[in-house]
């Protein structure tokens, strides 16, 4: 099959992180392949990740890593494609290590740096660069908002009916 | 013109480091335009900007902003096209703020962040997401790197050659 | 029904910390609306929140938002009225990146920022706004102060009098 | 004469920052007063003038301090006016220790806290207050924001024009 | 009776960490007196703790607080007697805010800072001042390093004896 | 016994967290000896260890402390042995304290700094300075590293044969 | 002669920091003493030194260090006196190593933290310490800080006067 | 010539910095060869370094980097050597996003990391390494120490005899 995007983490301690961005890219009926790629512990399968990527027809790469994060900006060094960076929150710095990690990189070598955890983002920042060129994905991500934005006003009108005290105790029984 | 990538920013004190941004994308010859779009003096403008960028055909927004960050942000909340977020650096927290106010976006709404003033890397990374699908692109960017390779081998034999006083000696000289 | 103060929030998911403004305007006999208003998901309803406040005869306005917290700066953006921006606590920067997107707003639009999760406070600051011209607010604020005065004095007597393990021991069976 | 708003700082060496505050109060004609109150040196005169202030008619009182900077939380204990905070930027931290001695007041005593040095803003910002409640400062306020905007069109408009390169020469030489 | 040592603090929430300072104090048989002073809630009998200390014979005061912690600065101001400060751990920064209210006094009025929530210091300073005048706590200081040397030997000694395998089990069972 | 490595840690209280360099170093069969040496409670004892160890034929030293951690630069400006540092998490700064007093030493004294809690890759790192003049520990450090990467080899076929969804069930049943 | 306070600091490059706290030491007229010991380069004679400062009439040590400050904690580690730690501003990290180095000390082990930088603080808690049981230094620190209200009022008066752009005038040509 | 020393930085701006660890491996003669690899922009360099270190006689890597600093934790994934990190100084985040990079790496591959810029540091942790099987730099380091300790003595003798207003003054006369 011809995958679209690449999700490689660097440990199997970050899938329930990634998987988020695996649930939107289904949603999203983008096909995508999931796998574990350790910059540390496997660098030649990442550099052969990284160099054939491209050729068996990826379009995006999203590397979430923890710590002394060097996935994204290693693979992003080793190939043509965007790279999405997910920084996964870490025990004793919070992700932060993990975010200056992936987003403080040298001109030269771009990562598309999400929020610390924001797996789901992720996905959608590579559904829109998807999309820029094929219009089905623009217009799911068009369908997406659009949805997002109708869940908010309902929320916000049933709040301003019932008021926030009712508002908050249902939302505790559901 | 047909523009392929959008190029704004907060304020026009933003320029001096925006331009590395507009320097990339001539030397890899995407048509891009340049304008000033502030999310807090000229909001109207900003959604006007956002909502009609992808049927001008642009493919990929640049938004550069300091401090409390929001123009990245708020034009990605209005458009489905991929925007890449420069937080710039600031004179009391040094780009930490603005870093923050754009990287850490709710989930919903991506911002691709690249490192504080890393306008160079966000001209790359837009390159990188047209090179996905346009070929000439995907080729000038494997030609750059290609000669960023070549620069740092060249270097790192001179050194070798001359030892490290002979070395800063003469780039302290050029 | 004339609401002196408008609450808005950028998720449900904030409210159990904006309840705290609720409760404290009731308590003052405040009236106020509440409603959940999005910077990423509803900006055209936060673009027209913020130009109708004024005309509906909003005093303040107190926003809540986490994270990239966009929503308070962008409402200020929009209106000439005082807004007073909540930061809400985030699970992996605690809040830091929160209070940051709202506080360092650039000069020309304020937003008048409280603690971190300080919806409490921003409360009884936009009490305080009312109260410099309405002297029946101004009062409540007055001898709220002195309830606070007369109990942490109480409390004070107490510790004073039965010593601090009678005190803590006391305190935990309550 | 009947001041409306009382700008005070804890040293003369925070004066180079808060007169962008006098600045901004007397192009918006809002009559003002400036003093030297710190909360370390001369407790007494600070609860002196936190308490006399409302029966002199202040409105609204803006307060700068750096480091441990307790003069803006210490007045609003002992006033019901609405006091802002200016965290004045210090040597070793930026301002940070200044921004958290500052916004992160505990429940009961708020403090309407402006960026770092952002003492334009708090100016701004007591203009909203009074704005909300005297029509003559709303109308002003709104000229003020129509300005910015037109003066950040008209930016844009000349950049686009004349590009960046052009841009960035004429604003050095000018 | 004569007390030697004040125990303060902004609010009965800080006594569980505050009643550390407590405990060490009895140890040492220095007689001290705890009360609550709130420098926000209670400012005039912060004022009035502050200047009559001395007279009634205290020769250091401890004062804990959290967040924009203004209390030791404060009293500090008010008072010529050595104050220590200690920063209580807090629910969003974790006594980031709290150690830099407190430490980054400006020069003038010192504070004699200890760690996040470290009562237990905060009484050994105490100890340690007066032990320089009085030999009997000097004493007492030397005692307890003592102990606490011969504690930690203990300690190392059944390490090397048991294993560090053995020595975890028998402490979690302990 | 001849060790060659010697473990200490600042307090009972590191000794979950340094237990971890023991298991590495037993699991490489390099001798190694575990004590408690307190920088603050037993200085003497450092003193004495630090200038002893060489000649006892230690070859590296591992020392963990936390908050300020001052074990790991004392022991090694006492001994010219190599010192490696592992930074405790702590509970309020979470080890960035440690951290920071342990990796920030001033030029003349080296510390070798792992991450915050590393005690493994402080035993891996003693390993590999031993490995560097002893050839079976260098072999035993290849073959560790061959088995880290044929783990997350296996894990990432699993992974891509049976799915996320699939794969994380798995785990968490395990 | 007979030395109340003792000075010391790691390095010789601190000593334009330190010599805030001899100033004013000396305008005190407390007679201090003033010596480089480093922690890591003369560990012996800071053992020494803090093991013969009490016998030798020392009532106070001010100690100053950068980085990874060990000099303070160390000092107080091997005395019953009273240690004052003053945090050195660093190159890269601002003082904040030094500050958590110094003030983050262990429950046991007390160091009276300053500002960064604050020597002159330093100075001013030892005179503290001293005046509780000195009458004559007590009385200068109560003139002390009736000079510097003065100062500060006459100030306030001076702007009030003047306004602020006559006063900054004339503070700029002074 | 057989190096015992490979000193390695990702960008030829490093040098500056890396200097002095290449200064002291010469004042303590130890054959060391310097060079250019960068992790970003030459992978391939990269790993053939790393992997053929070993084999060329090498005993201790020292690499350099700043930014998303990759190339200490990738060459350590890439060899059984100890590789020692130097985060280098930013722009922005002062080296903190360095320090993060190299410190905070994952369990199995440990970089022995030194103060931001601490080359001269790196540089004598690889000659203490060195010194633990080679009698001759153990005595140089010795010797070094040594000559530390009697330079802080003399500075110290000085200051006493002189006061610390002549210190001052000649120090910065010369």
């Amino acid at each position: 099959m011809n995958y679209k995007v690449g999700v490689i983490m660097g440990s199997d301690s970050d899938l329930p992180v990634l998987q988020d961005a695996c649930d939107v890219l289904e949603e999203f009926q983008i096909p995508y392949e999931v796998d574990i790629v350790s910059a540390h512990r496997t660098p030649e399968k990442m550099y052969q990740y990284a160099q054939e990527a491209k050729n068996r027809g990826i379009k995006v790469i999203i590397a979430g890593a923890g710590g002394a994060a060097h996935l994204p900006g290693m693979v992003a060094s080793l190939t043509e494609l965007p790279v999405i960076g997910v920084p996964i929150k870490t025990r004793s710095l919070s992700g932060m290590d993990s975010l200056y990690s992936i987003v403080q990189m040298p001109a030269g070598v771009p990562v598309a740096t999400v929020a610390i955890n924001g797996a789901k983002n992720a996905a959608l920042l590579a559904a829109r660069m998807i999309g820029s060129y094929e219009e089905r994905v623009s217009q799911a991500l068009n369908d997406y908002q659009e949805q997002n934005r109708q869940k908010v006003l309902e929320k916000g009108q049933e709040l301003q009916k019932i008021g926030h005290e009712q508002y908050l105790k249902r939302k505790e029984e559901s």
